[in-house]
């Protein structure tokens, strides 16, 4: 029985507003024959702050490929270990209790992995499995959580680590001008998560049954173009739409679970941007406070990617959790188009809800 | 019982011989200071020729990333499609079967991954998993196996698909010059292969049993340098000689088997190298001609990365397999430096047999 365990997640030091960020778009775009679009685009985001590991000025220039992925190296050898700690400490375990890390992120690229420092600096056993994950985009989340639950169905005994690590602002490009990367120069944050999937034991969320959906032909509309300037984000503006056919997909799961995905006591989805988080209400036929973490990460990170879920799920944990055998649904989202689903139940081990407790 | 099927392995139609590179090497770095040193580690690899996907000509241009990664895009569609249509076929298998694609390339990057673009091309089911893993390098075609394994473990009606699609000559530096980069560019080849590993019959290895190993503190000997011309390979030198550190990590796996890594009857071992294969057999205390899978690989391929074990594996399938419950090591090395290995024991299913028979 996987629990998923409460996430530690920090965002870095440097914010920037709503009001900075149109401010800056006015100012760097103000000949853009689309600017009203745009920043009509970025208000109706709803995102109030977000958080960026460098002052704005820095964020806005371009010192090159090899600066900028020694830059996502250096910030996130800095950054991901206190944020393995806090998961490890809410879970109660050491590093050497982990089997393996899924190490998800897209906005930067190591070989090996950030995984093979992990374990050597935090003292994770030498014989962890690294399941390094970059091309799942937004989905990833999701991702880590499903195959840590398979890993832990696979391995009852086991535990698993995830570590989101996403610094969405070194994929700014100053060159792409479309209304697409403008908006998502609006949207995206910053944001590191980790938690920890208990093979037994633990407060959280029992993983029961996950799930995977691909919208049929739909590759092209969430896409890096990879250029000697680095990952160049293409967004499809059909993108936004793609609640309508991947709640059929999220009913089909629960029912397949026997649930019904409308009537489910938490949920936990991928804040995409505000309309995905309407939309999926909408279709699901959910009142929209059901989506209050989601929306919470939205509008005080911005979209930090594959950290989302892990962030909105924190926020359950610090809203006190559920009653026992609570059921939720967990969702990423991302290039494919794919959807990562996940169904489970609260669970409180009364040996850890101290623990828990204290923390939230 | 997860059993891991005859991998289907295509190599491009462009060759190039080792008196070709070596006569290469010669022109392109006569003034090169350790020019004597690289021609005898390039002598030294037993490398009789490589496959690319260009002709030689090409592959010494660099074109910039975006073209560089376009190619990448372009040559696995144009390519992949057959070698997995040849692994399903092998495992008697179609999409439709398939619970999860286990998508490994460290050469080229997408996102979203081929994965995509596979479910929607070729027939598989929109909720089919996808893993893509690009950072394990040329650990991956283990990693892969193991992941697929971890997954029928858990979901023992499932099937895994695997796909390694290796384009190393994409990876080519012309301004790279130093000894180590030099002798990559003598070692390198290109080539994709797949397996299935079927949670239910089918001939092949019965896995029983996977397990990784870091060797503690190696995290820069084999990396990437992420620049605007691409991946650029960093080998250490001390990397051949890890062979030693990794023979007791095989001994102990085994061992928690109940087997003697030492005494198996046959071994799918990464070869990176002549050294790595020289070393792996005496730290073993194997004979030479068990790596033989291997060893052809290395002479006819080069090291085409991910799909090295992929690639032996299909020559002990070609050879007829093993006798019924012999049993086996498979592994794969790379950066980490990361060793991820697997047992199991060789199944010949009755109702199957025929087909490999036919094929082989």
């Amino acid at each position: 029985m996987a629990i998923l365990c409460r996430p530690s997640v920090s965002v870095p030091e440097h914010v920037i507003t709503m009001e900075e960020t149109l401010d800056l778009a006015r100012t760097l775009h103000a000949d853009h024959p689309q600017l009203p679009l745009a920043l009509r685009l970025i208000e109706n985001t709803g995102v109030r702050k977000r958080h960026i590991i460098q002052p704005i000025e820095e964020t806005l220039k371009h010192p090159g490929l090899k600066e900028r992925n020694d830059l996502y190296e250096a910030e996130a050898k800095a950054r991901v270990p206190d944020v393995v700690r806090g998961a490890l400490d809410d879970a109660g375990l050491r590093p050497a209790d982990i089997d393996v890390i899924i190490y998800v992120s897209c906005t930067g690229f190591m070989m090996p992995s950030l995984t093979a420092w992990l374990i050597n600096e935090m003292g994770f056993s030498s014989d962890t499995r690294q399941m390094p994950i970059a091309q799942l985009g937004c989905a990833a989340g999701g991702a880590a959580v499903n195959r840590a639950h398979d890993f832990c169905t696979a391995y009852p005994e086991a535990n698993a680590l995830i570590v989101a690590c996403e610094f969405c602002s070194l994929c700014y490009q100053p060159t792409d001008l479309g209304v697409g990367s403008l908006l998502s120069n609006g949207l995206f944050g910053d944001g590191i998560a980790a938690a920890v999937v208990r093979g037994r034991g633990g407060t959280g969320i029992t993983l029961e049954r996950n799930g995977s959906y691909l919208i049929p032909k739909t590759e092209d509309w969430i896409a890096y173009d990879v250029r000697p300037t680095g990952f160049h984000f293409m967004l499809d503006k059909r993108v936004p739409t793609t609640m309508e056919p991947l709640a059929p997909a999220l009913q089909e799961l629960a029912a397949l679970h026997g649930w019904d995905a409308s009537d489910l006591d938490f949920y936990i989805i991928h804040a995409g941007g505000p309309r995905i988080l309407d939309d999926l209400s909408k279709f699901l036929r959910v009142p929209p406070d059901a989506f209050r973490f989601s929306r919470a990460t939205l509008t005080e990170y911005g979209n930090i990617a594959s950290a989302v879920v892990l962030d909105a799920l924190r926020r359950l944990f610090d809203e006190g959790g559920a009653r026992d055998t609570a059921r939720g649904l967990l969702a990423g989202f991302g290039p494919g188009i794919t959807a990562e689903m996940s169904l489970g139940r609260w669970i409180r081990s009364d040996a850890s809800s101290g623990l828990v407790e204290a923390r939230a």
